[in-house]
């Protein structure tokens, strides 16, 4: 396979490299670029010296289709305009933006701030939640890849909300990120000395994820009402922990949430049910393509508290991406991505 | 004015050190233990080296009854059987340990797994949570200093409940601590390559601080109702943040919940209230006696977000014990306390 | 006494700001601004909300004539001109900013790529290495404030160097520095991922502060031979640790050294030698303006290890400027800068 | 293969295991233990949920000769009494520890203060620094595996010092690295709240490392002179850099320095030289079995600066292992060990 990633040298773009390099069925693995042409990348990124020593290519429309695939790590915006016209053109398309994640233009530019894609081109798009929606994405010419928090959110959530196990309309979604999420352009919110030794809540019920958990929710399980979602930054470069609370539904038990888990995951090897545990952390998927979940019920407030961690860079942004290239490749979904997790 | 503290090593410990040398009505800072009798703390504190070179004396009733003021920062069960005994024989005790802070001993059994402290002594003494109960604090022999974790979330929430603004049956509440407030003594759970890079929850809806939260809401704001409450490991030292989450009642606004807090603190100059920010954390009250609060309101759900930050080694644990105690001695309550948050 | 800052925004300036609001002396503090003038400084930086709720000022000359002292925490360039035209016209004038560091003008110009300070002025600072320019400090109109590294360096060697017990033409220093000493404008070496998790070397060999080094081992021990200077960043906000190494000269003791490191700051309350110890590191002196070191020889090599820790905002920039002030004013040297380090 | 990890829950153990499940020779890896025969590992280590859910083995010899290799993982002292009976017994044995590293029993008992192992068992066994040792380790049934230190510093120095390029007499070496390397054992040094925010010397002149590294000048580059290497710990979790000063001999270039290094390593792919570099750090290397170096003559003092980073648990620790058994089993060295470094 030819793969081509346009937004090399973005966080999710590096990890791309990363994954992509020891993926067995990639033969070339080109990058792109709208600035720095012809300079050769491991030059600047020398982790990557006698990995990838090729110069970047120039983004131009007919160099492009001669890929099998290509993926793009680009700031919001950009796919809007790059992609479209690729669509059909021969390679499959994965985008890790959030250009073509809501089907509903005007909320796209009401969280994004920005002209949303054109309308035919968000139909034929396909959610890559790679577990809750395999059908679509094998066949799909275009994937909006999920943002980082809504897939350690919605994989945690929707078995149990789609089985009527907890009352959806009363959720609340208490979500803690690494900063590698804020990507790596610089800025007084990601700087070194006002991030580290700080948890911080931001963008407080403003982040342009809660649509897209909510679209997710409606279209997977089935239940439609606004969710309390928050974000925190915690000073670590990865990983996501989201701590969701809801009423358990009459009559449900702790066990029974465990056991829905347990199913709707049975042949879904990068999500793991964790039961006892103490400690549940982010350093569980470290590096990984797992979601971890477990849950517990209070049974003195009779609310279920559900927590799942993921690495962000794997399984909430390139990880997933390279999942769904192995599902529209008709590969096991693990190839290439059967790290274990470094816990330390 | 003479000082004694018992627990000299602990964090909290530590901490009435650093804060208690530049308290300008200490004369007399001296340093008991249970066992290190007779060396010298600043040959293995050496960070402390010309401030407090003394030796550590011996824990004796009739030497402690000596002093002005006995601080106890000591493991769970420890001051229940030192401090009885002590209770009206001269020195007014402040209790850092969580064994006088239940009124009901059943409760203190079932969530600390310790024998309670007796009755009569529970009966003498004094929840300090200086802003609300400062009448009490200035009579009583005894004071519970409270919890790191009820400190953050019950300033930021008693006013708003008081108050009837929001629904606390259905309270949900996710603290977020950095990690000395698990203690000095080395384990697996504090093990630094553990610990890093990694959110983690932990205690899950068992943590101690449960009950005392709800004891306080019951005392301070008369309602009666089980909160659900979670705890969790961030890779810092310090700083808790606590996000609660709850609906507010009919036709009650953001302006209202802020407006209260900020009448509810306008004496208290410990307690200030944030408005507009984008990002609020926990580097705001670093190494400060602050309790920092934001609430914002969320259209979508009618339901309130409300964020408070300490230091949970001042605030939340030696600085509030001073404050009480010089709230006990009639001095100005910032005495000693007036540090500027380091922020970076 | 009224005092300016000019660069508050800056870390240096924030220091500032944390230490002269507790300094008992000041009965003013003004902060000056080039770009924000008229906006209220604890609107962006909350931290100071009801601690320094005035306006910014605008950098006006007559206006900063009124002041006992002005503090300059500015980028390399901003204080040669702005500083010489206030010389001798009322304020104190303590420069943070290696502006007027270098005596020579043309080494100035080679390592800052700046350029240089009018030579009246230059002649007129002197340099504020307070334990060894203290009587010409108390004079000076204008202070030119150590480096943060010179400071941790200097402080360690000069007296070994000055009693000719080590051999300073084979000196090699190898220093370990927090991020803070970057500044606050956020740039890719400092973004949080790319730092974290992460001991890096820069500058090699061409470290500004090199030349500041030499040549204060000249003024204040006599000896001229280059030596080699290396800077790392480690992932933590505040701290440098300076490992340096030198031959110990015929004859020379461990205990020597000591004795000589003990002697040379018997009454210097800011200087401490710290003796046995197994593990010596930055929180030893975290948030304060010690300098503490410790000394060992190792008699297989005969060479002399040297450790000295500061933290690098208050020794290494805004608590050693007001040390500064202090002896400019006859006070107390450690007048507003008793603190206890943090340690944890 | 069959393969057999000998103290697996220690983290060098713990990163065998990670690293081994992807080889792709390997295909049976069983876990023993000396306490927890019969547990389930990823009970305890969920992270290696569906990873390796076989119960821990007992520790018998008879058992043991079973296997193809056996890695031996164990704190000092338990390699010498467990490995000698199983020399030519069938397995390979790969000590991680540093039982078999010491030539000179003396020595070693000075430096560990434990009892050597025996003298035949010591002459049976190579020292595992792969790319300087191949022709024996391909041989010999028993590896001592590098310590990370050693590792770090002997793959940049041994080109330059057996070309006789630097003055190997004037050795000065300053490693930092990051708390992993002090094991998994909770203890007050590796406390996450003294360790957080603090580099710290440790050790001081006492480090086991030490002769390690002489032994190997005096074998492969055929010096013998005492080093100066002093040990920092830094606050992170992986990774250690090395900084190394020498003068370098008369007429000796920059150019010549880097392009020894080259020739040295042209057919070793996992030792790259890094040229032209503002900042080199350990994230270039995190994850992987990269060892990555740097060079550079300062040309006012006549000393070379020789910078290399590994990832302590990799090319320090289990990377190296598991280099040494391919080429004890002629595989390619690079089999299972591709790993792109994860940077950030």
């Amino acid at each position: 396979m030819k793969v081509g990633i346009i937004g090399a040298t973005g966080y999710g773009g590096l990890e791309l490299i990363r994954l992509l390099h020891n993926h067995p069925e990639i033969e070339r693995l080109d990058l792109f670029t709208s600035s720095d042409e012809g300079s050769v990348f491991s030059n600047k990124y020398t982790h990557l010296l006698n990995i990838h020593d090729e110069p970047l290519l120039k983004i131009e429309h007919d160099r492009l289709t001669d890929y099998d695939v290509l993926f793009t790590s680009t700031p919001s915006g950009v796919s809007t305009e790059l992609l479209p016209p690729l669509i059909g053109k021969g390679p499959k398309l994965i985008d890790l933006s959030g250009d073509f994640r809501l089907k509903d233009a005007v909320e796209y530019e009401q969280w994004y701030k920005k002209t949303p894609a054109p309308a035919e081109a968000i139909e034929k798009s396909e959610y890559g939640l790679t577990e809750w929606n395999e059908n679509a994405i094998v066949q799909a010419p275009l994937i909006a890849n999920p943002g980082c928090y809504p897939t350690a959110v919605l994989l945690s959530l929707l078995p149990l909300i789609k089985e009527n196990l907890i009352d959806a309309t009363q959720l609340v979604i208490d979500a803690k990120s690494g900063i590698s999420g804020a990507g790596n352009k610089p800025n007084q919110m990601t700087n070194y000395s006002e991030t580290n030794e700080n948890t911080a809540i931001y963008k407080l019920h403003q982040h342009q994820h809660i649509p897209e958990i909510e679209q997710a929710i409606q279209t997977f399980a089935n239940q439609t009402s606004p969710i309390t979602f928050t974000t925190h930054l915690v000073p670590m470069t990865r990983g996501i922990l989201a701590t969701s609370y809801a009423p358990v539904n009459e009559g449900v038990t702790e066990k029974q949430l465990t056991n829905v888990l347990q199913e709707a995951y049975a042949n879904h090897p990068f999500v793991r049910i964790i039961k006892d545990t103490n400690k549940f952390g982010t350093n569980q998927v470290y590096g990984s393509n797992f979601c971890d979940i477990h849950v517990k019920v209070d049974l003195r407030t009779n609310r279920a508290t559900i927590v799942s961690v993921i690495d962000n860079l794997v399984k909430g942004a390139a990880g997933q991406a390279i999942q769904n290239m192995n599902v529209q490749f008709n590969l096991d979904q693990t190839t290439g991505l059967k790290h274990v997790p470094l816990f330390i």
